[in-house]
Formats: structure tokens, C-alpha cells, sequence
């Protein structure tokens, strides 16, 4: 691996001046990070570890901080922590959430979150939005959108990494959620936004999924797409108050006749429809109690352990994935070939797919 | 590369009997074919590049067909066929068009693409829609949608191939526009479903992106993320007729004041607000106009080829990307290697992360 030259003056400064290096990090990413022109803080592991295991939330956070850095350093130190992490996530509850902008997810979350911690669970919200690639928006943008839920102790809220690839946001989410176990949060909340590619990657990683809609308009003006209403195990019909009343309740007949023409899922379980209003905190409650009824009928037959098996598939899959690319991201004999041959792709000497073709030669 | 043992039986079958070994394909390719059971069709390349080249709609479907197949063979052929269409892109225009379910694009489509063909000009339409995993939908369904364009000569629909991968799915459009295009296809149109990750991915292979939306309903009911709004090069309100006309006005003013408050595009273009309505044949013929005012214009000043160019470095690399994935998966010590990890993952015997480290291993 070459270390680039004009970084090499940086190459002085401290890191882990004074401390054993750190057994666990190779000569690669130590001579990467003495080139790195920022300081790096040394992380040390074990500490960080013991600190996250014991609840502490800023542990907690630079333990996802290690996560979703780029750093392939940071990438190793992380999954130490999260291999460490593992064995705490048997009794958690993981929830996917959903809906249409506007729906009022953020509010929903805030009231049954706030209720959760109430009857002494602790809850920990991350988010999934990685489709508004230019204006590098984030679902939950601050706290301020769940004011009860950001002061409350035994909660912890992490807004999404941007960044262009799914399958990388959502494996991230995937590794913060282990981490977020760790630190003692049973229920995590994984938010994303109704309407697109994002269900999927979500779905892929709860025990439930959980589909808000507004009473009202149509499942089209929603953009609601009919392939997330099949994953939904359950609908809220949200504002449901006042004047709303009446439409909802008409939405839910709809929903509820729409719900049993799907297939029946494998589980068992027959996917809910209930009305709710997290503005007039009506109706949570009920929600909460049948996410629980679910997750005792399904962990008695078997499919609760079952389906994070295959969870767990789909993770070891992708991990190899992004770990290859990875890989060929830090080779230097196909990072030289790769430049060279990009050239000729921009100057229109060579067609991408030939291009391609060639680099691929080298593997 | 093993041949399986248990597929050895259908090695005699007529593959390619009595006809030259085509010089294209090398000896594992050729093997796998001859290992396969089904009774592959042996395809003449050169044949069928010819056939595409003089506008031969059957080769043009088959060549798709191809491009989309799983079998590396294929693969190899296909790309073969894409290398010698690719000179014939250059005086084509891509458009990309998006909006909800309901906006109406099929009629939209239907009749700008009637006009088109009228002007002398021929017309392909492809769709881009992975987000339905579940129930496999796809946006077109048949072509009974856009009932003019089914039946016009100088017209081509296809709808869009069905898949997790939106990188798959994407890469796969692309290619199809150039086959397209070698096919004498030079108005093409990218159909996707306006509501998630499709976008960027469509946004990222077109010259023109157009928004289609409904009079009235704002943005976040319409499940129109910002990040979309942001890419649109001109914005159309459809259904802009009769009673909704007010409201169509109303609409075109605030769409028009919110572009203003985005950065200028790097290429000198102001993105438009246009009325149309495609039902009732109005403004089509204006959008139209437009969109040859923007070709005119970034043809003249470069943006239109740079562009172009760095799109071509999108290709390179998600063709890399995938490239890769597919000689992992058809690599038989990693496929092997694979099976046993994933044996002892699903058992809880290893992390998914441990064992995605143990297969990158061997690489």
C-alpha cells in the first residue's frame, strides 16, 4: 500500500504518542492513520467496550461514530466492539416504523417512546433515509422533533448517516442497532421514510414492521407502494382525532379487507390495522400491546429466532459484499489500474463495460 | 472452475451441434453450457447485432432479454452486442420521468410518445422499479397502459426487469438504452415510480430529468422527497384541465418560486414549470419544445457530453462492482467456503461479521 506523499509531513504528529500500539490494528492502518492529516484520538477498545456495555450513551455514540466512519481502522476497532456486542440483542424488541412525510412519525415515536420508558424499557431510535442523495437531508434532521424523547435518560436517539448506497446505510443501522443492545436498550425503533427502497433494507433487520398512514387519502396520493403495505404486520392509522375520526375509521375497514387478500405470512399472524392519534395520545397503548402479543405468539412457535436467522444471513452476505469493496478500494494495483482506466473512460477511448471488463482481469 | 457432477448428465445435449464453436466464448463458459440442463439456444451474436442494427424489434427484445438473463454466458454475449451499439448513442436523448402512482404517466408517455413518432421520431420506453420485492409488480404491467404506443411502429416498450438489486436493475436500464439506441431508437424514455432510491439511480443515466405532479396535493402528501424536486431539470403538472386548472396555476407559481431557491445547476439551465395535461392533449407539444431547448443548449455549451462522460464513469464502476460479485459467486472455493459459513451463521455457531471477515480471507 503506498502511503500518498503529500500527506507525509502529517506523519509526525501524535498518535498514541507514549501508548503500546493497540495489538489489534495492523501496520496497514497504522501507517494509513500516521499519514491521516487530522489527529486521530487512539481508540482504545476495550475501554470503550466496557463503557458501552455498562450504558454509557457517549460511549454509545462513538461506538456508532466507529461504525459509520470510512476509516478502515475505525471499520476494525468497531467490529471488535460489535462482535463483543453480540450476545445482548436476544431480548430486545427491534420495530421498523414507516410513512409517508407528513405522516407523523416523529411524534408517534416520541409519545409510545416516551410510554416505553414509562414501564421501565429503555429506547433507543435510529433512522434509514438515505434517498435525498443531493440535498443530504436526514429524516430526524435534530432532536428537537422528539422533545420528550431526547431528555429522557433512558432514551437515545441517532439520526441517520447520509451517504449514496443503501445496502451501506443499512448495514450501518444494522451495526448500531447491535450496538445500541449493548448498552442496555431493549427496544430500538428504526425509522425510515414509506417510500422506496428503504422498507426493504429495514425489514430485513426487525422482529416487527410497522406501517403508519394517514386516515383519508388514497394508498396512491400516499406513495405508498403496495409491496410495503405486504410487509406491514401491522397499520396505524395515525390522526385519527376530532373530525379525522369518522375517515379513519373508514380507512381502517379498507385496510383491514385489503390486509386479507395478501397471502397468510408464514408466522401465523394476521397484520393488525388500529387507529391512533400520537398528537392526542390516543390509541398508543394499543399499538404497544400488540407489538407484544406479536412477539410472544411468534417467539412460541418459533419464528421470532427463526426469521433473525435469516436476518443474520442477509447480514453475512452483505458484509462480504461491502468488506470485497472494501478491499479493492484499498489495493493499490487496482486503485492505479482503476485511475488509469477511468481516464479512458472519460476521454471516450474506452467503453465503461471494457473497461470494466479489464479491471476485473486483475482479480 | 468445477463442472458439478450432478448436472454431467445433460453434457451431450445439442448445444451448438454441427455449428462452429463461436470464437466469443471462452472454454468455461462453455462448459457451464454444456453442463446445463435446459437446452440452451445457441445464440449467433453476430447475427443478431446485425439484425438490431437494421431496427429488428425481435432481435432488439432478445438482446434485452440477454442483458437481463442471470447465465454468465449471456452475460459475455451480451456485453459483446453492447460494445458494438455503444457508437450509436451519441445523437440520442435520454429521458428520465418520474412521479407517483396516479400522476399518469403512462397517458403522459402515451401521447408525448405518439407526437414524437408523428415528428419522424422513434420511441423506446423503459421502467426502472425494484421497490416492490415482494409482489414483484412492475410499473408497466403490459403495455395495454399506453395503448397508442403499443401498437406504433416506431415505438418500443419494455417493461422493467424485476429484482432486489436496484444496482442490478439500474445497470441492466442502462444497457438497454443503448441497445435501444443501436436499434435506431433515439427518444428514449426511463419510467420510475417517483418515490425512492430509482430516482437518483434513473437520475444518473438520463440527459433530462422531468417531474411529473398533480395539481393541488402538496409535496409531502405526494410523498415528493425534496432530493427529487432538486434533480428535476423541468417540473409538468399533469391534470391541469377543467376544475383543476386554478389550482394547476397555483401550483405551477409555488413550484416556480421553491426551484428558485435552489443553488443554479451547474450547467446554466433553469429548471421550467410547465401546465399539461396529458388526457386532454394539452402542453404536451410545450413540453416537448422545452426539452429540445435544453438539448440545444447544454449540447452548446458542453454540458450535454460532460455529462454524458460522467455518466460513463458511473457505469465503469457499478459494472466493476458487480462484475466482482458475480466471479465471487461463481468462484467455487469461495462458493464453497460460502455454504459452510453460512451453515454454521445460521446455527449461531458465528457472527455474520466473523464469517464475512474468515470469506474475505480467501481473497
Amino acid at each position: 500500500m503506498n502511503t500518498p506523499k503529500k500527506r507525509s509531513k502529517a506523519s509526525k504528529e501524535n498518535f498514541g504518542e507514549g501508548k503500546p500500539t493497540p495489538s489489534n490494528l495492523n501496520v496497514d492502518a497504522i501507517s494509513k492513520i500516521k499519514s491521516s492529516r487530522s489527529v486521530p484520538r487512539s481508540v482504545d477498545y476495550k475501554d470503550l467496550t466496557q463503557e458501552l456495555l455498562r450504558g454509557n450513551k457517549m460511549a454509545l455514540a462513538r461506538a456508532i461514530s466507529l461504525v459509520e466512519s470510512a476509516r478502515s481502522d475505525h471499520h476494525q476497532i468497531a467490529n471488535k466492539i460489535i462482535e463483543e456486542s453480540l450476545p445482548y440483542g436476544a431480548k430486545s424488541i427491534r420495530i421498523g416504523i414507516t410513512g409517508v412525510p407528513g405522516v407523523g412519525k416523529s411524534t408517534f415515536i416520541d409519545g409510545i417512546g416516551s410510554l416505553l420508558t414509562e414501564l421501565g424499557h429503555k429506547v433507543a431510535v435510529l433512522a434509514v433515509d438515505p434517498s435525498s442523495s443531493l440535498s443530504k437531508g436526514s429524516i430526524l434532521g435534530d432532536k428537537t422533533r422528539m422533545q420528550n424523547l431526547a431528555k429522557d435518560p433512558n432514551a437515545y436517539i441517532r439520526p441517520t448517516p447520509t451517504g449514496n448506497s443503501l445496502g451501506g446505510v443499512a448495514s450501518k443501522t444494522r451495526e448500531s442497532i447491535v450496538l445500541c443492545e449493548a448498552a442496555g436498550f431493549n427496544i430500538i425503533w428504526i425509522e425510515t421514510v414509506g417510500v422506496g427502497q428503504s422498507e426493504i433494507a429495514v425489514h430485513q433487520m426487525v422482529d416487527f414492521f410497522l406501517l403508519l398512514q394517514l386516515p383519508g387519502a388514497g394508498d396512491e396520493l400516499q406513495g405508498i407502494k403496495r409491496g410495503i403495505v405486504e410487509m406491514a404486520d401491522a397499520i396505524a392509522i395515525n390522526k385519527a382525532d376530532a373530525e379525522r375520526l369518522p375517515m379513519a375509521k373508514r380507512a381502517k375497514m379498507e385496510y383491514s379487507r385489503a390486509l386479507h387478500l395478501y397471502p397468510p405470512k408464514e408466522n401465523g399472524w394476521v397484520p393488525k390495522v388500529l387507529l391512533c392519534s400520537a398528537q392526542e395520545n390516543t390509541g398508543i397503548m394499543e399499538v404497544w400491546e400488540m407489538i407484544v402479543k406479536y412477539i410472544g405468539e411468534t417467539t412460541e412457535n418459533g419464528h421470532f429466532l427463526s426469521k433473525r436467522k435469516e436476518q443474520n444471513r442477509y447480514w453475512f452476505l452483505q458484509a462480504f459484499e461491502e468488506g470485497l469493496n472494501r478491499k479493492m478500494q484499498e489495493n493499490s494495483v487496482v486503485k492505479e489500474q482503476k485511475e488509469k482506466l477511468l481516464q479512458e473512460v472519460m476521454e471516450s477511448r474506452m467503453s465503461p463495460l471494457k473497461a470494466a471488463e479489464k479491471l476485473l482481469k486483475l482479480i
